[in-house]
């Protein structure tokens, strides 16, 4: 060790900043959840926790605690062809009056963020007096991970899944109009029964609080809104057992085309890259919902899941190379629920990973759980309504007029259908607080420890 | 030959199909112009009058001529990724009351036609009694054709081009507030002063009827709308003198990146694939603004020309290996001009290309120019004013009011500064005829000399 530092001192000073900058490091951590899911407001509060680290409280993040933070920098982003996150957007936002939350995720945003600190001990402390973390953030939809199953399946098996959905309880009946014009589709028709298709995807999530929706671009087309190649739809069994069928036949190969031309880049070009990965989940908004919608959470959850169980010999190694080393699935807007209710939160989510998720080692590391609430838009209170003291939140509802809620106890595990029928929750979206100034503190419940699991070890 | 056929009766059925069906072909066209130079209407019209072809006016047709085209019908477009060419949308204008040009360009977009004909001659005609000729039509901004000049430049000799452009008349006077703007630039500032430029461009194109506009995608983003790789702008000579400067080198990176990433793509993928070009120019209405416009409207020909200079060799060939083999440049709306003054259209569009471009032969062929209405909107009429007859035109004016129109005499050459201000143009925008039904003939003046151009040799 003295050996090679005497070596170091040795080259010129050129090299030597050569040596010292290898050291510094880069880390890109995607961020994503389903639609609702409270990305665009996530990622602005990480952001701003970080860039105002030294006025804001996070006890968690050690090298912030032992003073080793020198300081955070918005920096130009790497990928000229993505859109810039709109940090500045949503602030803005959150500064008027009133306050307004953060528009949401249209597709893929990138955001670069340079951290420069003092290394904590060993050979770096040795060799340098401080270190710079480039940290790349991408936000993308949750949805576009839902497509990976579709990587597995031919176009029959994919429309025997997805006409199973249609027919079944409680989405049938939002889907029978469909399915009856789909019963006289000809090739003129096509396109507009595809446009139909997504439309009834839409109706689902918005109405029904689906979550499982395939192919996740029909809901987010971006730049292939109203090209080809997102205009399929599952066919019912009986038109798989003619032999010749030119309108399955086109429609197989648009579904063919979709996952080699739109789903297989995104994993290649984007998925690939990332270090760690952070999956926020809105498991109070589909348990408000009730009992097919938690359960389909389950199965999205379980869906997404997959494209991180990457073991040697994976489609998914071969194809794709993933590197995701740590792996976080976040339970957000825990403001929306009272203290006393946070373990059983995170008990839960744990649940909707099932048994294989939850205990599960993915193929990067041990998948972790936790409970957040990246803006905070209540405070805790008691109130003593005759029958003792009960727990309460206090904020301020969308119409921005105060409210006093006992959201309700959240179960454990995933509730029995006949739960909702005995207890309901009320854990309908508050106002966001309003930021005095844009450099203000922007309240929170654990962004530190999130911050310490994403960046603590690589600031040692 | 009798032995080739005698072969072939030789083989089954199965492999006589296959042996006629490789004499089918494909054809795929590129169809561009600048921003108004008309080519949705100009394909609305040619897929018009092809769906059409039995019952409307198209005596060059070869083919239609000799009675041995037996039907067009639209299919299925082969890129899925590609918007479909929305021809229903622009007839359903047409058809309306009042009607409408169709709405422009804003991408690529693409139309598949399949004509059934019976070969005139030869062994085809031996082989087989009707072949299917697949039409690709692919519609894209021309502007994306100045972007190809940036290829063999850089970051320094492209701003110094674009600074004479901006410091000279008649731009300078727009561009003065943004030049002034760009003084006082800093690092948080950029992005803001690039879209500044961006709508400094829009500005030229729209109020001084600019053309030579770089970079291209500037006025057209698409899906790059708000990214970095089109943040970037000309800085003055001054700036290239320092040695040192970080501002300079983070522009000169987008535009590296832009280059590779954005004008690179679009030839590999798109213009190396085109089998035939056509070129719509906008020569009356270019002649309508002014000098400096229609000046520039020949550097834009010249600039555009560049692209189907790749004589072995070039860069062009070595980058994309282009293969298109017939090449044409198009002066529309000749409806707007009273029929005696087309030939000095004819040879004014000529004159554009400059002496090498018009006598050139590209690397594929000879070039050539036509001048020609897709959709006619004028009836040519005279009058008498006392001094003598005089040709007119009659038509709708924008407002839907009739009007009688001596639109001057076109030059036959450009002609210098001086001519504007002894004499005017009136080539202003006609309505549109309206259609009674979708399938009614579409008023044309030389469609099926253009036909002849397209397919004729591939009809044979």
């Amino acid at each position: 060790m003295d050996a090679f530092k005497t070596q170091l001192r040795g080259l010129g000073r050129h090299a030597q900043q050569l040596a010292y900058r290898s050291l510094d490091q880069h880390l890109r951590v995607g961020i994503t959840g389903l639609s609702g899911a409270g990305k665009t407001a996530f990622l602005t509060s990480l952001v701003h926790q970080l860039l105002h680290a030294q006025e804001t409280h996070l006890p968690m993040w050690q090298a912030l605690h032992e003073g080793r933070l020198l300081g955070v920098q918005r920096q130009h982003q790497p990928d000229l062809t993505l859109l810039p996150f709109d940090y500045e957007g949503a602030i803005d936002g959150l500064c008027q009056s009133p306050p307004s939350w953060p528009p949401s995720t249209r597709g893929l945003s990138e955001i670069r963020l340079a951290l420069r600190f003092v290394p904590a001990r060993g050979l770096k402390r040795q060799l340098t007096d401080h270190l710079t973390l480039y940290l790349d953030l991408v936000d993308y939809p949750g949805e576009w991970l839902l497509d990976l199953p579709m990587l597995s399946q031919d176009f029959a098996q994919w429309s025997a899944q997805q006409w199973r959905m249609l027919t079944s309880e409680p989405w049938d009946r939002h889907a029978a109009p469909w399915r009856a014009r789909l019963d006289a589709v000809c090739d003129d028709s096509v396109d507009e029964i595809a446009q139909g298709y997504a439309a009834l995807l839409s109706q689902l999530r918005s109405e029904l609080a689906a979550t499982y929706l395939q192919p996740g671009r029909a809901l987010l087309p971006g730049e292939l809104a109203g090209t080809p190649i997102l205009a399929f739809f599952p066919l019912p069994p009986e038109r798989f057992e003619r032999s010749d069928d030119p309108l399955r036949d086109l429609l197989a190969a648009r579904y063919d085309a979709y996952c080699q031309q739109v789903v297989k880049p995104f994993y290649r070009q984007h998925f690939a890259r990332f270090d760690r990965q952070v999956v926020l989940l809105d498991t109070l908004g589909a348990l408000d919902q009730g009992h097919a919608q938690i359960d389909q959470m389950a199965q999205s959850i379980q869906a997404i899941m997959q494209s991180f169980h990457y073991g040697p010999g994976s489609l998914l190694r071969r194809l794709f190379r993933p590197q995701i080393d740590k792996l976080l699935f976040v339970a957000g807007k825990a403001d929306h629920i009272t203290v006393d209710q946070h373990p059983n939160l995170l008990a839960l989510t744990d649940s909707l990973m099932g048994e294989s998720g939850r205990r599960a080692r993915f193929s990067g590391g041990r998948v972790e759980t936790m409970v957040l609430s990246a803006i905070c838009a209540s405070q805790q209170g008691q109130i003593d309504q005759g029958s003792g003291v009960v727990p309460v939140i206090r904020g301020l509802d969308p119409q921005h007029q105060p409210t006093t809620r006992f959201p309700g106890e959240v179960p454990k595990r995933l509730p029995s259908a006949g739960f909702w029928q005995q207890q309901g929750f009320d854990f309908a979206t508050l106002a966001p607080p309003r930021l005095e100034r844009p450099q203000s503190a922007l309240p929170h419940m654990r962004m530190d420890h999130l911050i310490e699991w994403m960046l603590g070890d690589k600031m040692r």
